[in-house]
């Protein structure tokens, strides 16, 4: 498949190109912050880069009639609301998350939840020190999962490449359930299964949730 | 109603009478190592005391024709086997852990353990020095419930009432279930609902499961 | 000893009358929001309340010549600053938490610490949901022992007695120390340990790490 | 520096000779299971292989009277004595573990346990699917380092670099430290260390702790 890579220049785009490159997708088109560079149309558009770049990954796909796959995490509600109108004319995957461990993390969360209404819940997160954004958005989105206000704690560590843990407690127990990402191909790896996932799709708009469904 | 409790003079009987008491139930009957004491008959018997007063206990349920909840860890499957014998003229609940989390974290760990199953896996437990069996009966019951060979290791660490973590991992990400007891009452308290539970109940063998789900 | 006790009606306050019964102390003065009760005049007054009655303490001190142990945490530095003038004329010990292990926690931190001064840190705390001061004041006090700006979070779950932990990464490693408190009793048995220290001392500002190694 | 590699082929091989490298040593000596390259004489030899190469390395540091810096785990006393023996005509560096944390963590440790002779003690560590011995070195260096009766207990989960953990506990409390890799550098920079360290030693027998402080 002919793709685009925006921020291409950075960790994670390293290490989707890198999986990109092993099942023989090429890279047709990159951006990157000051940097364009156009060979050919692609016929889908992977960006993992940063919100400053949400206008220019939107106006591409429109030009490109390319599909989109986007994790670009702290995306203002009125860029989703962008991306939702786009998917009418063709296929996007919008995940703040392509690990299936998080995935999981969420369904167990959601289920315990239901069980737990008035429990005390809280969620904390640690990153590399080199994360700019704080809490990371996979943390508002298990935030969002649970659909109340929970309390979001973050640390910044050296090069860990992502922890996220969600604690429930009454007077009389804790469950706590966590995820620690090993590699950073964890989410390259979630990214492929999508672009196996979205090459046959038409129009949609489409989670990491749905791609690990089907 | 007329209880007896086996095992009276332990932490868990202690904790079990407490929470009786404030619900205004009588105790009738107390056994215990080398002590007995029968005031009047028991429409239920409480047994969360040691393996070696299996036979004492299945007598005298039998005897008293009373129902029985039974907490006792280490059980053999020759004395599982009898209880449920029993069963089918009484009402038996046998569980070897009567906590709202663990039950929660043997529901969250058999959904996430359905999707990972190739993963490596690892079950732990901390428990106060005090305690007798290693691992703890609720290490075994959370391997059993996710029916494969599962490495348990388990610590023995001040007065800790009691911590269970599963592990799930792949080589690129690992998922934590854990669950800590706060207090001894956490048991005590399942214990009471279970009391609830069982009022009703004609003949038949149920689980500390059956009690949250009904 | 004849002592009073500030803060008595509160959880500590029940712990550590607990514990000094146990030793023969004679409560004979007592102080809590609007109750006050007088029986005898106090040789040593304890305090672990809330800052609000700080004024209240340093005057009762004064007025009855008595020694002072004081945990209450969140004091103002203009209350540090007066205990310790009122110290040129009776023996105080202060300190934000009791308990040997966080002695022995800043200790470890403080040595690492030294040897890891451009690495990340953080310190994080958890305690129960009841607890009014966010961070809790053994967390500043830990920050202050290693004396440079470092961020400090915090988790309230049901009935937790109190967790801190500390950071310290590389790119390459993180090393963790972390101290958990199993009862409440943990900090009164620290007091009751202050008190035998604070007996045969005359005038003087002392704190638990004294205690501890004297 | 020309330098000899033993178990080149290897995870921590690979990590030793990226950094090597970077610094302009020459790799001229190579040996792994079943594969032999001889280019030059080596000044000094690195061996992060298995413990059934140990009589080869032996016999090759005497042959080239190279230097040696050694990191197998799981050798035996019999071997420690050997080494002993041969470092009396050349510079040798043994160590379990050649991370800046895992020195931190012994010093701490040791310094704990001074202070809580009678408390209960665990050890435990995680690592890759893939390791061989079990426990760990690093996990026994840590006991002995104690010079007591330790439990061990180990996990082996996915692609995790190594973490190990020992717990202080009294009744009342719980001192946690913890070591986390995150990445196999942490270990092959320490081995870059001791290399700067062992250029200027004439004969003796060292530890990484040595390199630490000198």
């Amino acid at each position: 498949m002919k793709y685009g890579l925006i921020g291409y220049k950075g960790k994670m785009g390293n290490s989707i190109k890198k999986l990109m490159d092993e099942e023989n997708h090429q890279l047709v088109y990159k951006l990157d912050k000051n940097i364009e560079e156009e060979i050919d149309i692609p016929q889908l558009i992977i960006d993992f880069s940063n919100k400053s770049l949400i206008d220019k990954v939107i106006e591409k796909t429109q030009k490109y009639k390319s599909k989109l796959i986007i994790g670009t995490t702290a995306l203002e509600q009125k860029d989703i609301e962008k991306l939702k109108q786009i998917s009418q004319n063709t296929a996007i995957i919008q995940s703040y998350n392509y690990s299936i461990g998080i995935q999981l993390l969420i369904k167990a969360a959601q289920m315990i939840n239901k069980q737990t209404l008035n429990w005390d819940k809280e969620i904390s997160e640690i990153h590399h020190r080199f994360k700019v954004d704080k809490p990371s958005g996979t943390a508002i989105m298990i935030k969002n999962s649970l659909d109340q206000e929970i309390n979001i704690t973050s640390k910044r560590l050296g090069n860990v490449f992502g922890e996220h843990e969600i604690n429930f407690s009454s007077l009389e127990e804790i469950i706590t359930i966590k995820h620690q990402a090993l590699t950073r191909d964890v989410f390259a790896r979630g990214v492929l299964k999508s672009v196996n996932y979205i090459k046959d799709k038409k129009n949609g708009y489409y989670t990491f949730k749905d791609v690990m469904e089907g």
